[in-house]
């Protein structure tokens, strides 16, 4: 199972680069061991060419490393609080894409203009507070944003993206989407004002995409 | 004629991810069957990386799925209305192309001050009715606002881009000459006012470039 | 001769969509044949992957085909045009690339605010006159312009960009270059006003660059 | 120890090509031989996919040649004045990458409002003086600008960046990140403005990331 995780976040990490999420080692995902309390993460300061199943790192709730040769990405910390704290999570993503991180820069929610975020996120892409690395703050700071929350995006304020998921995968699908609508959006302000969308339809299309949405068992 | 059709469908799906209109899964392309009440369409929730023409789908008019493993794009029945209502389509393309959305999001045309514009859509870009997915309301949209236009693309409010083609390739052109144009005309106007073209002018380059473009047989 | 110029011209193509400067087949290179009264242009309506040396298309100086099996570009014109009047020039390269497209459609000149831009253009980028394709109003407008003009780049208004060089590969330097600083001073320009650079100082950037920089056989 | 020099400044120039910070032959990376008065450097108007470990040149730190069949970089003399008054800088870099150069061009300081601008520059990053190319002046610029300051990049006015590090990695990383950073801020500012970070919070941030970050013996 561990062999299967660190497989699947070693793969996932090329999608960052691909959709262009990520600068020099900048961002990382993680993803729950199934039935273990444990989790795998990026080896901090590693290219992302470099990445290989085997460099990836294996960490236990509090964030301590369990297996690996290299040391645990810088954000391990916040990926371990979120873990402990929200069980149903199963994967956590982190990047510094640039629209979202430019909305988080002044602090300012994206509003829910396009029915593809209405789709994803269900509202608004809410902000959560500055916080300093190193300890508690940022997971803190991140499950207090979304407990509760539709959204499964979180802009941190000056910093970047935390995005969580049932899985690594749909993580990184809440991480790509996140920039792209926060891309779109920022555009569509850039000339004007975006039509805001009824609270009932946004209502309706995220309750739609949650459950009908693609082949059922590739979800 | 079933297997051509699936094969160039599934193809074109990689112009889509080549010109940078799609994030994740969220685009589609479809065609109609030579001769047949049946069109050929992306599946549910697959990744580009993963479409084989054994992959794609096979609907009737209806958007009743006729044949293959997946459950179609859940843009079906947006494109059988379209099959259905306007027999002179023989491809239709849905994106979320970022600067075209960013244009739908505030509801606003894409006005015609390019010479390339005029050739391709012949006057401005229209704007659809925000219409909720499921059923006919976004089908409807899209015909009534492209019946009896020019353009071969219409911007669907708060939504994304529907193209219409004689072929799924000619719909695939004008999808990736929509966003071409829309991010063009958008960075002009951030500095400024686009000098209009006159009407006349733009008629006469419609008129040239729909006869004399393009090798005579490969258009 | 006419192997050779059909072989770099080709190749040429490549470059336009390596730097992005075109979508779909909306862009062309052409290269006169030394020594002759001939130039190679890319066939009309054919894309950038399809090209081979063999499918370029030979035309004489009043744009007729002289060899190939395909009909030529459809701004052929406007380059035989260039070729008749400008005896120094040796390519042509035609693009609706994004940013340097966006001040033709405002019919603004990019000032000169970059030592890159002074290095290569000598001072602003101009604008040519509105011109319908067909006939010789493209051409002449890009010749008036550039007669007598540092610039090697002009934006045709509502239209694109044309460039010329002592060679195809120049000419490509030229639009590639245009770009480049198309977009860094509208990025510059949306956030304040640039620092105008004293003519002097243009005057000795462009007199350096021109008889100084590169390899000396290779420029 | 020449050899492996070159063999990686010639690698990281494909860095350079990979982050797009790089038109045409338009940036350079240079490295200092450990334990000679030597530094490798691009040859001049040479494209990056003809580069190769034996194309490299060899200068003194006067920026004279030593070895290679090439003219060295027209910023040679740029990087020799860095070497001679910097001592512990290994690696330096110079491109025209789009947005830091937007800053440059307007001659305006990057303000602090990211983390991971926090992090790598540990305040704003610098503006230098406007300065001709030729002679010792833009190195006496940039040395001015980046001496007992955090930033290894400076913003040489209306001309682009350069950066410094005790690597040409180092160095490399620097440009990448100042790029980065540069659309970040920027694009924020587009629609307000980000929120200031607290000055003794950039300096933990700071400290924190030169003093802990990434595997010990990588960075």
């Amino acid at each position: 199972m561990i062999t299967e995780t660190r497989r699947e976040v070693c793969r996932l990490h090329a999608e960052l680069v691909r959709y262009d999420l990520v600068a020099w080692t900048a961002g990382n995902v993680s993803g729950r061991v199934p039935g273990e309390d444990l989790f795998v993460i990026k080896p901090s300061g590693v290219s992302y060419d470099e990445l290989t199943p085997e460099s990836m790192v294996v960490c236990d709730l509090d964030g301590k490393l369990v297996e690996g040769d290299h040391a645990p990405s810088s954000d391990t910390e916040a990926h371990a609080y979120v873990y402990r704290h929200m069980p149903e999570v199963g994967g956590v993503v982190h990047t510094h894409s640039t629209y979202a991180t430019a909305w988080a820069a002044r602090g300012e929610p994206i509003p829910c203009v396009l029915t593809a975020m209405a789709d994803e996120f269900g509202g608004p892409i809410p902000v959560g507070p500055f916080a300093l690395i190193g300890g508690d703050d940022i997971g803190r700071g991140i499950v207090k944003t979304l407990a509760g929350h539709r959204s499964r995006a979180v802009l941190m304020q000056n910093h970047g993206v935390f995005t969580i998921g049932e899985s690594p995968k749909a993580a990184v699908k809440a991480a790509v989407m996140c920039e792209d609508v926060a891309r779109t959006v920022h555009i569509s302000r850039q000339l004007g004002r975006p039509v805001p969308i009824e609270p009932h339809h946004i209502d309706s299309l995220f309750d739609r995409y949650q459950n009908v949405y693609g082949q059922r068992s590739a979800k």
